[in-house]
């Protein structure tokens, strides 16, 4: 299991390869919000997103001989190219296996990371034949992307970042929302903050509809989404939390929150204007919360974590026209 | 005149209050610019921009008779912000003059910063009868936007951060390509890379037609500009470099850059695909300089600084529409 030395030796194999990112904030934002908010910027990550954090743990703690072998992943989104980078990174090779009809700017980016993608039929192949198809001999090490120790350990170092940059600003009394998808972020900030900043209480952010952590943490047991896709949130949809990932929830965490798809381009258009930053809108789940929902906030502070940056210029745009500044 | 004691000092009176900003990067652009490219990201200071700093190390400055007495700037926007933000900070009065016809939204952007605005009709009132009325017994301090010598020590901090991050990327041969207005942000940087980092070359970068300090810098004199508005680029443009600026540049800078409007907002369109930040279209010419303009570059690497983040969303669709990872 994950714990804080085993985040704290991933800090210290990341350093000076993964980006620490800043903690924002704007007197604007903190007037809507209610109190003091600050953002914890992970979209300024290398490739866009937390998950790099994540690939590059798992990566850094193989074997020479297992780097040798090489890596696999199952991603079309950000997973895919964070562990692309950190593979290519490491000179080890990187295989993702990505759906057919995954955006083919994403199976470029992909690629020029320096992966090789394997695409599969989502109709017409199973997953797991792809797997014993491109990895017969289980040779290449499987990065999961978020019930997996190392991965999980890897996400943590944003929660160890959150502590030093919260004393720096002197917050003592905050919730920290993370846009939370299988828990693999969540899991491993809660870890961190646990050890590092005790007072602070991790609360996920999730779109409407697709709530399974919320659901999850209330009934004590995994839930599932009933839909699985269909989200612009899509970045954080993922189908139940996970056998590693929810117990650490479940012991950590405050009830989570729920927000709607139009708060999330609301807080993108803030983003973009109050702390010129692009976020994705799954990842501007928990800067919604953080905004739109104090009332179910009862600290002083609120720290944001926005996850990702990785949004198609036309979602973007669609943000901007709705709530834009000038709208 | 500012010299790199007056900016270290200023680095002293700053910290805590004014963002160390990141230095970006992404393989994607390396591949564009043709060499490793690290962007500054300015626009995530306060305010949105580097005026933040120029103004903090200003009213940070004074005494605290003159602090009772307030602070006076002239603009429509940046230095506005970046001025009326550090005033209040210090319980200090700001009284920012602006054009009548300034958009709507910088107005209501400054009085929400805290200062008091007092508005000017461009064709029928000049603008020294405004500051006489305005400031009849010369009580308040003026804050100049460029051509100030406390100003240019705070925006060399700028410089300090960038000769540091630079040490730790390994970066030991760069020109440092800075957006230049009137020279304040380029010469401070300047001066501090001349002690800090005396093997990096700055290089301005202005848009075509407003290229009033390359011209300097080649005729070795002041030359203006013909034009003093209609550019998309309106933040960095201004009629002639400085008197306290200028012999600075002629000194350091080596031959500046000058870029078009398309390939600012091309600058744009890619710092939000592959850094997920916000460059208003000024803001983007050094990032567009070193990503078009690599001809005229003979260093390993190149630095861009990105000025600041304001700007309207019209405009920031605009450059998604031209240049985004959709088209």
């Amino acid at each position: 299991m994950t714990d804080i030395n085993m985040i704290g030796a991933a800090a210290k194999r990341m350093a000076g390869h993964v980006r620490v990112t800043p903690l924002l904030s704007s007197p604007f934002l903190d007037e809507i919000a209610g109190r003091p908010l600050f953002l914890k910027a992970e979209c300024l990550q290398h490739t866009g997103s937390f998950k790099f954090r994540g690939g590059w743990a798992a990566v850094s703690a193989l074997s020479p001989e297992q780097l040798a072998k090489g890596v696999i992943a199952f991603s079309s989104g950000n997973h895919a190219q964070g562990v692309a980078n950190a593979a290519a990174k490491h000179g080890a090779k990187a295989v993702i296996v990505m759906p057919s009809d995954a955006p083919q700017v994403k199976i470029e980016n992909t690629r020029a990371l320096g992966a090789e993608v394997v695409l599969f039929d989502r109709e017409t192949e199973d997953r797991n034949e792809v797997a014993d198809r491109t990895n017969p001999n289980g040779d290449m090490h499987l990065i999961k992307p978020y019930d997996d120790v190392m991965v999980i350990a890897g996400q943590g170092t944003t929660g160890l970042e959150i502590a030093s940059q919260a004393r720096v600003e002197g917050i003592t009394d905050a919730d920290v929302i993370v846009c939370c998808g299988g828990g693999g972020l969540t899991s491993g900030i809660a870890l961190a903050l646990e050890a590092e900043a005790p007072n602070f209480t991790v609360r996920t952010a999730e779109p409407e509809e697709f709530e399974d952590v919320a659901r999850s943490l209330i009934s004590g047991k995994i839930e599932s989404n009933v839909r699985r896709s269909g989200s612009l949130c899509d970045a954080i949809i993922s189908p139940a939390p996970g056998d590693i990932t929810f117990p650490i929830l479940k012991r950590l965490c405050g009830p989570g929150m729920v927000v709607t798809e139009d708060e999330c381009l609301h807080a993108m258009a803030l983003a973009f204007e109050r702390l010129r930053i692009v976020i994705e809108p799954g990842g501007a789940a928990a800067l919604a919360a953080a905004l739109f929902h104090g009332d179910k906030i009862n600290t002083d502070s609120v720290i944001a974590v926005a996850t990702g940056g990785n949004v198609d210029a036309a979602v973007f745009q669609l943000a901007l026209s709705k709530f834009g500044p000038n709208s």
